[in-house]
This record gives C-alpha cells, structure tokens and sequence, in this order.
C-alpha cells in the first residue's frame, strides 16, 4: 500500500479561457488519484465543513479515506490563482489555510503496515512527525515548496535527509540549492542522504537522478493544454504508484516509473481540475506509455 | 557537399565568471565547423581586414572557405553580448553589422553542385537569392532569428515556404507564430510548406516534427556550461551534417540526426567560443552519442 499525506483543497483556478472556482484539488488529491490507477492508495489530510459529499465520494471510490479527517469548525483550504495566456506561468492571488492551519494528522492503524509513503507539500516539521509512524517502509518519497524552503530551510533539509527520494520542481530545487544548474542541484540533494532525486521540468519533461545515472525525459507533447494545475503531483503520483506496483527499486524500473509519472501529468493538463484523471482507464495510460515509447526510440 | 551560408563574426562574450573580446564565432562558423565532423562543408560568408590570420587557418583547415570573401574596406561582423549568472539569458550589448551590411554573397562554382544547402541566420531575402544558385539540391534548411521575424515577417515565410526544413529556437518559433504551444507552431511552420521543423530549446533539448510524428529529445546533461554562444548552431551542423553524411531522410536518420545535433551542441557550451569543438575527435562524438543512447532508452 501507498500512503500519502498532504493538502485536499478545493481550488479556485483562472486561465485567460475560464475560471472554475472551488474545485477539488490539492497536492494529496492529485497524487493519490494518480497513484490509484497502479497500487492500492491510502490518503492523509484534512478536509473543513464545505467540502462537497460529490467530491467525498470521487474519494471514497478510488482510494482509502480512513486518513482523512473532516474539521467541522472550519472551511477547506482554499488556493485561488491565475494562469497566463501562455498555461505556463502562475500567480497565487489568494491562500486561506483554513482547517490545515492546525491539522494534527491522524495516522489511521491500517495504513501503519504500509510499504509506501509520499509526504507531499506540508510543512517539513509534520511530515517528519508522520514519518515516525511508518517505521517500515520500503520507501519514502518526499516533495517540497517555495513557502517551506523560504521559512524552514534547515527543516527541509533535514527532511530531505529521513527519505530515500525527493521529487521536486526544478525552480524549487533551484531555490533549495542556490544553485541553477539542475545536475549540481541534484548532487546536492543526493549529499543530504537520498538516493535518487526526481527533478519535474513542466512542459519540458523530467530528469531522473540515481547515483551517478541520469536519465532525462522529455514530457508528452500536447498542443492542447487546459489547465497545468496538478501535473507534478499526478507525475508523482504515476512515478510512485508505478515503483509500489513494480515493488522492485531497479534502475530499469525507475526509469520506466519516470515515464508512467510523465504520462499522468500529460493526462492532467488536458481537463481542468482532476477531471481527466477522473475519466482516464488503465488503458488509457498503457497506451499513452507505448505511444511515447515509440515515439522516443531512435537508433 | 553541405553549403553552410551565414554569418562570420567576432564575438565579445562576457559571463560572470570571464569576459572574451572579438573571438571566432558567428552561425556560420559554428554550423560549419560542427558539420565538418560528418561531411565536407562549404562557407559563404564575409570577414573584414581585422579577421586575424590564426581564425581564417582553423577555417581553412576544417572547411571549404572558397566561398569567403575578405573586404579589407571594413571589420567583421562583431556582436557583443553578456550572460546572466545562471549562463540562460544573454543580453545584447552591441551589434556592428560592418562588413555584413553591404555584403553580396558570392557562391563560389564548385559549391554550385552542393546537394545540401544550410541558410542560417541571412536576411531571408539574400537567402532566397542564394537558393537561386542550389536549384539541385536534396535537402535545404534554413534557420531565423528575432531582428528578421520583427523586420520583415512576410520575407522570413516566403523563404519558410521555399525549403525542406525550419531549424528554429523556441522563442523565435513562438514570436514567428504568435503561438505559445510549441507544437501548435511546428504545425503553423510545416503549413508554410516544409516537411520537417526541428524546434531547439537549448538546455531542455529539441523537439523533431516530420508530418504527423514528434520526436523530443532532452538535452544531454551537463554539470559544467561554460559558453553556451554557438550551441543552436553547432546543433543544426550536427543535424545537417549527419544527414548529409547518411544521405537518407528515412525517420530513423532524422531521429540520429537530432541526437548528433544535441551532441554537438552539448560540447559547444563546453568552452568558450569555438574552443570545444576544435579539439574535439570523431570518437569523442560517437562515445558522447552511445551514453546518450545509453542513458536515454527504457522499457
């Protein structure tokens, strides 16, 4: 079992083409459904008086709830931002915290067993807390923000320190590392204690770190592209979901992980939302992973 | 033959860490001297008298320079430009077109029969006018640059519309079509007549359209970028080069054409100016190009 533990939030999202407001969302809900589609996903997070029963149960159907705890005295997390006419660059107009302000994570007895853990986007601190739990794992993977990197630098590297991957943005590995170029920010990373480093390069693919291998992977072209919200957290939900199924750390596998998390982050920018994700089969993504497969060889 | 058409410079490139004044450069020099490694290469272009003696051997001895005129009226093309910390955004300083202003190409009989044509950053319409001179050739490519895209739109499509393939940046891919999706603009491109687009993208690779396939190619990862003057060029010299060399336009060599193309521009950025590529062997370009291979496959 994949656990992971981050936001649920409900999303207010402008593009230059339309606005939805109030959407399910969040770094967890990304991950989680992406990584539903290869292992069995339990989720950890918190949701406030106001999340809707229809997005509860697009929950209930795909993924183990037991984690999520509902705050009744207080409204979801809410993240209300716009992109530009281009869907590459974003502006964050408004962030209420909400029910996460004072979250105390509940680790649910049935996911204590699991082999699998993503620590998303929380606050390094708490995600260390909920590392104490899973003493066991096979596994731990974890993310990082702007926001922790400016306010808790040393948490977030002694985070990084506890886990066996990082998969992180490249302008948040970046900052992390001051330093711009990503094959020595990734060494850095692997310095602090990881053993490999997953560096997400949006419309421009990824770049795998193992030791000493690199292995860098365009993204999926598309030429339609309605709303980048959540492709890094579904690519980390397909990278990881894959490498739990597989339940092998071979550096074929890795690599073929990478593919199956570029694939998912192409399947969630063609619908606003989770929606893609939400109509998206099994077959789907095995098609999609044998298209890019032929589409990359050469030689 | 693969006839190589465009600028001669000295450069004045500054970076953080190291300024060089009036070296060897322009897309010419960089396009040629990449593409002599697979075929033999002919010049066209244009030096002043304070092109020293010691630029004019390296060319004389990797490349055909017959088609070099030297107007001692004049200097060289010079174009100055700094680098950024973080050696990805270059700012222009200064550009002292001198000899180029007035130049009328002179395409030297024994290149009449060239069957590969590369017309690289020219005004489009002396790049029309020199395609006059190639009515036999196999396969001609042309490239464009910002000044040409904003000054005459109009002249830059004709000649888009009169050869075989677009190499082209990103940025200017996306001012050239008012497009930010880079597929979308590889489509717009092909409309105007060509049957291949290959859109550079610099540290994140090159994207390959042929018809309705789409090749992306990551770059191959450096930890150490010194100069990256001269990459996109000494790209299109691979590519061209390569094909030229296998003398096939099969999918399989314009996919081994775009690998060799990042090969070489991943060595140009390696030293400054043209420093890398002169001392390079062929065997360093085929081990660069076996770990690349190496280091890309899967599944």
């Amino acid at each position: 079992m994949l656990t992971v533990f981050g936001t649920i939030a409900l999303d207010t999202t402008r593009t230059p083409f339309r606005t939805q407001s109030h959407v399910l969302g969040g770094a967890a809900t990304f991950a989680a459904l992406s990584s539903s589609f290869f292992t069995r996903t339990g989720i950890i997070g918190v949701i406030g008086s106001d999340f809707p029963p229809r997005y509860r149960e697009i929950l209930d159907n795909r993924i183990d709830t037991k984690g999520i705890v509902k705050d009744t005295t207080g409204r979801c997390f809410h993240f209300d931002s716009s992109f530009d006419y281009d869907l590459s660059h974003r502006t964050a107009n408004r962030t209420e915290l909400n029910v996460i302000a004072d979250f105390k994570p509940i680790v649910p007895l049935e996911y204590g067993d699991s082999e699998y853990l993503y620590l998303a986007n929380n606050d390094p601190i708490q995600n260390m807390e909920i590392l104490e739990y899973f003493p066991n794992t096979k596994l731990t993977i974890c993310d990082t923000i702007e926001y922790w990197i400016l306010h808790n630098p040393n948490a977030v590297s002694k985070m990084i320190s506890q886990v066996n991957g990082v998969v992180i943005n490249q302008e948040e590995a970046r900052l992390l590392c001051r330093e711009y170029n990503l094959v020595k920010c990734a060494k850095y990373i692997m310095s602090l204690g990881p053993e490999f480093v997953v560096i997400k390069k949006g419309e421009n693919g990824a770049l795998f770190f193992l030791e000493d291998m690199i292995f860098p992977a365009p993204a999926f072209p598309l030429d339609v592209v309605v709303d980048p919200t959540g492709a890094g957290d579904s690519f980390a939900g397909g990278f990881f979901g894959y490498l739990a199924q597989q339940n092998k750390k071979t550096l074929g596998v890795m690599k073929e992980a990478v593919i199956y998390g570029n694939v998912m982050g192409s399947f969630a920018i063609q619908d606003f939302g989770v929606s893609a994700l939400l109509t998206l089969s099994r077959m789907d993504i095995q098609d999609r992973y044998e298209r890019y497969r032929d589409m990359v060889s050469f030689g």
